[in-house]
């Protein structure tokens, strides 16, 4: 049994899988949002745990998938800008290894999830794809014959390709990046602000309703199910900048196809990839033969699965 | 002895290099602006024959570096926006294999100019480097190990990555990509449509006083040198599409270096690549080790001499 995490600004999910890479358990925490990275790791293990079902002592190694800039050799998280007080490197990896007693590796969230769907989802018969993750904020990575392209070890930032110069202010600092009109939070942001000029929207009230204190991304599910205008238009505004992304990426790399993946994107599912697809039309450059655009098919435990797929096997 | 063409919008640059890859003798025509592809291939052949000084029979083979959608298995082209009544497939490498009877190969123009670039130039010192060629278009090319990642076989288009959603309308028909800004083509356009809006410029008269009859490169260039504060803007403009849609690409792929040429980058040289240079960092999402930005440094007879390279050579 090898167990997975993977860890989200708003959540963290944890699997335990066995040999054949088949779901043994799972349980969800949401993140913590005050103290400290020894604070997450806690929630991380109690979240393990959980999805051991009292055995943890079965688990022969953990994966994480983690935001923030990740050293694989080592396993601290520096940077990760949607985790409280996150900014220095933490030993994630060495904290759950003590932790467990078994060795620990953790990778790039997305580039984690990734991985999993070019070997198990919904990558498995390309050649060449581009990963769209559409979360709290956008990220990506570019397959290549199941490998990771990671150029110098950074590549895949779709999130913050320009689409409109001079554009929004993105979470990031800059402006007119893809993220900063498609990612979770900066679209929370930008809501909260209109909602104080007046803008009429449920989005709020129905965060209520269901018992949330942001704007997660069954909230936004729910208001597009209630036809709310106003975040019908926020979401047609993230879809535009998405296919603007993703096409421009196409138009550099010409992959075979776009998965798209994340927390809004599993959520909106085929509809929500209808639209980025249909979105990506105008600005392909090769138009007669788009690439295809499909939906991770690991879903909602894809990112923790893929994780637990990083822990070396018992032999 | 080898024959190189490198096939422009505004001109044809014709070479003979030797088996050092020394440039023998060089000669340049204007591209025909009516006609067809006939008319375009004669003119080739006048510049090969003028370049050979007299000894076409001495050649071995040319190789052809082409716009439009070239098979390189056919030697044909098609689609040449930029070439007169060039839009159905023409056997351009037939047609000068008959006239000289020698192989002809014909390649793509901008991936022929960045391969000379990783192998003889600029280039040939990194692992991954994007070929940005600032011309009468924007093109670009991305190399891996001396290889061009051609992805399903258009890869490269960074003229075509949308750095403002909604923006200017490009030659291309669609709207906000980086060549409707920067592209010579589009910057002409708007020029002219300034002018006659009354927009004080110099460079007209410019164009008028060095016997042009379109704004090249070095109508450009005088202006710039003259401090013309209108076409100071337009450049202005041009650099920062170039810089948004360079760093956009470095944010998805990470490569090492940016090397510049084209037309336009080829004249404003140093200068202006310490201009894309700058303009790239707000946009760059690892901003603590930014790629290097290097001129092409085959130059004006780049495009010609590395299309030679395409041609065998004699055993």
């Amino acid at each position: 049994m090898r167990g997975g995490i993977d860890l989200g600004g708003t959540k963290i999910q944890a699997v335990v899988i066995d040999e054949s890479d088949s779901v043994a358990g799972q349980a969800r925490r949401s993140t913590p949002r005050d103290g400290g990275p020894a604070d997450v790791a806690d929630a991380i293990a109690e979240a393990l745990e959980e999805a051991a079902g009292g055995t943890p002592a079965a688990l022969t190694g953990i994966g994480v998938g983690s935001p923030g800039t990740v050293n694989e050799a080592t396993g601290t998280v520096a940077n990760a800008r949607n985790l409280p007080n996150w900014t220095n490197p933490f030993p994630l990896g060495e904290t759950l290894a003590s932790r467990f007693g078994v060795p620990v590796r953790v990778g790039n969230d997305v580039g984690t999830a990734v991985e999993g769907e070019a070997v198990l989802g919904a990558g498995r018969s390309f050649r060449t794809f581009l990963g769209l993750w559409w979360g709290t904020g956008v990220g990506g990575a570019i397959m290549v014959e199941k490998h990771r392209w990671l150029g110098r070890g950074a590549a895949g930032e779709i999130g913050h390709m320009v689409i409109k110069l001079g554009g929004a202010k993105c979470t990031c600092g800059r402006r007119g990046c893809v993220e900063a009109y498609a990612g979770r939070a900066a679209m929370e942001r930008k809501a909260r602000r209109d909602q104080k000029h007046g803008v009429e929207t449920r989005l709020f009230a129905l965060m209520d309703e269901h018992g949330h204190d942001q704007l997660t991304s069954s909230v936004w599910q729910h208001a597009l199910d209630e036809q709310d205008a106003y975040a019908e238009k926020l979401i047609e505004r993230a879809i535009r900048a998405l296919g603007a992304g993703a096409a421009s990426a196409v138009n550099l790399i010409d992959v075979e196809a776009v998965v798209v993946g994340g927390g809004l994107g599993t959520r909106l599912g085929e509809p929500g990839v209808a639209r980025i697809r249909e979105a990506m039309l105008p600005h392909l450059f090769v138009d007669d033969r788009p690439p295809e655009v499909r939906l991770s098919e690991l879903g909602d435990l894809g990112g923790a699965i893929s994780a637990a797929r990083l822990a070396p096997v018992k032999l």
